[in-house]
């Protein structure tokens, strides 16, 4: 039986092409529903149109490339979106990846009957609201977000769809026509280049808990305040954090990580005591149990510290991300395709971040696919994939795609 | 002989007069060369022509009422601008008491003939440059403050002038005509308070030093970094932060004291790594060469902890104030009056605020004289003093005037 070949520069080409949408120094400022957004969408769309798919930007920039074949039809894709100042890889090279997919499948005499859908969702990176796109598409969108969301800038998502001039187009909501969802991506971390691996097959998405954990003291006069007597809301923190990395560490799973992002002291002011102090603390870890035993450890920490301390201390959870488990028969199509083709150059590992796959993962079968990122570095100008490794996904992700319709069939 | 006695009644009257300029709930917003600023410094001067003073308010907002007496002259004052939200008292106290114990002493017949100047300093708040009215009278402003200084709101303290009405009003400059300058003011502390005494005679002025503390890391992705291979400048400050509290525990003194007052994470974002941290660490103490050897352990401290951790990190000192000795002479009038009037009720103690009187100090013979602060509060719309205590204060200050001229005849 032939394989389905993918064109390497046919590949790097297009990916390339969709680069110079927001190129900014070796990254890419391309927000969700831009201008420029919009113009690499309407791109994307003629590039799928020229793949002989059926191609539309729906009612909330999603762009969606129907294939006409019958028979079990496999999605795949990610986001073209970026961040504020991101890299030119991210999601764009997952949706570049699935076009050129789509685009082998046709060229093989043994897969050019196979159907797959194609498609870029809108808004992955959080402009307005994160995961739009995916969350739209899978029928799984809060009623009042279009009317409420908005920019970092206070623009409205509602005005922002209606500036890229999709009032009144159809949102697209078809979960059921498909086998499963395949999004290849960049890996946005340093455990393939450390391991020395070309290829990542994941097993599930890192789950992710925010909270905001106030400390409150009394703001005074920093000089005439003797050491004694104050209530030094910041110094407080400081040694709370000490504690909570002491803990965390015992604790701690081989994919555990925390990180305080954030600190704000008030007032803020070189001569005022500090009053409160206020730390945004996020822990991410693959498995839900684990990520209960950290927030019960922090919830203890945060009651004996303050009841010792003497510091009323509050913790508010502000965010929620389960962790996922991505499909084993997806998996499976995934490993016995790299086993083949690149043994010893694969491995199985967790997602480190989100990805519209999380969304899809509840829905249907879900696998996801992995390149090494250069130093491990992304959202950020200097990410960067070597071709080569760019051109290995793809095609192992060609190879996956007619394993999976193949064994649906 | 008589001695002069104040009137508490006119004392106190003065002080809620002066109270109604920006009166805000408890406090007083005033801030200086405001529409209400300069209100009240007309009002203050008709009160110093009422007391038989030659009053002008000069080129920079000073109200200074001239003594027609021979003979040395001593000069009282304070201020009476604001904090952008202020207690009442504050340096409002110094200056009231100054004008009753120039009313007092002319009723007094043993010292009617004895010479008192009292002034109203301009902005020792720092609305637009920090005693730019005691610096202006002193001849010590910087030439180019008056053109270039700014409000928070970036309004110019030249067009701040012109609009008081003070273009073109003559600087005044007369250092030479004292025999000491005497600043009464309420202590901002709760030093007093805490030891039980009712007049604090000022030994001198803390001085201050601040800094801020930069370490940089490497900012990353806060999911798909592992624990192991993360640089979290926030991460590295908090121990930092741990190390010079146990360092500056064991070599404080009596009166040193420090504030982390700010702190700053780059980004400064939930979901990455911070790869930079800025602390604003301010410390105070009575004296220089402990001054000197806190900042030394602070360099010491930055150093080892830098080629230790591998975190570079920087050191920059953004201001210096030396602290002040005050005179001798003065205190001990301050004290021998206090010793005969108020035994038991007096302490001596340092300022740990700064004041017009540091500016002063260096110039001529300088002292202070405080009452205690309700709580230590100040700097705060509750600021407060027992009225029997801003009557004793300045009754004493009443007779350690008269001592001081007294001493120079």
């Amino acid at each position: 039986m032939t394989k389905p070949q993918i064109k390497p520069e046919r590949l790097l080409a297009d990916l390339q092409q969709l680069r110079r949408f927001g190129e900014y120094k070796s990254g890419v400022v391309r927000p969700a529903l831009s201008p420029v957004d919009m113009e690499a969408r309407r791109w994307l769309r003629e590039r799928m149109l020229a793949a002989s798919l059926d191609a539309h930007i729906d009612g909330v920039g999603n762009v969606i490339g129907y294939s006409g074949k019958q028979g079990p039809t496999l999605l795949m894709g990610s986001h073209t979106d970026t961040q504020p100042e991101g890299g030119w890889l991210d999601g764009a090279y997952g949706v570049i990846c699935a076009l050129e997919v789509c685009r082998a499948l046709q060229e093989c005499p043994e897969t050019t009957q196979m159907s797959v859908d194609i498609a870029s969702w809108s808004d992955e990176e959080h402009t307005f609201h994160g995961f739009l796109g995916s969350k739209s598409f899978l029928g799984l969108l809060e009623p009042d977000v279009i009317r409420t969301a908005t920019n970092a800038d206070g623009h409205s998502l509602e005005q922002a769809l209606f500036d890229a001039g999709l009032n009144g187009v159809p949102h697209r909501y078809q979960p059921d026509r498909y086998i499963a969802y395949l999004e290849p991506h960049i890996e946005q971390g340093p455990r393939l280049e450390l391991s020395n691996k070309r290829l990542g097959i994941v097993t599930g998405i890192v789950g992710c808990r925010d909270y905001d954990i106030t400390f409150t003291g009394e703001a005074n006069h920093a000089g005439s305040t003797p050491m004694e007597l104050r209530k030094d809301a910041g110094m407080a923190m400081v040694d709370f954090i000490g504690q909570l990395n002491r803990r965390f560490q015992q604790l701690a799973g081989q994919f555990t990580v925390w990180t305080v992002g954030r600190i704000d002291y008030f007032p803020g002011a070189a001569c005022v005591i500090p009053g409160q102090a206020i730390m945004r603390l996020q822990f991410r870890d693959t498995s839900q149990g684990q990520m209960n035993v950290l927030e019960q450890a922090l919830r203890q920490l945060v009651d004996t510290f303050s009841s010792h301390s003497g510091f009323p201390v509050t913790v508010s959870r502000e965010s929620i991300t389960d962790a996922v488990t991505l499909d084993r028969q997806v998996q499976s199509c995934l490993q016995e395709a790299a086993e083949e083709h690149y043994p010893e150059q694969w491995q199985s590992l967790p997602s480190a971040a989100m990805h519209d796959a999380n969304m899809f993962a509840p829905v249907m079968p879900t696998g996801m696919l992995f390149v090494p990122s250069i130093k491990g570095i992304s959202h950020n100008l200097a990410e960067d994939t070597r071709e080569s490794d760019l051109i290995t996904g793809c095609q192992l992700a060609a190879y996956a795609a007619a394993r999976i319709i193949n064994e649906a069939t």
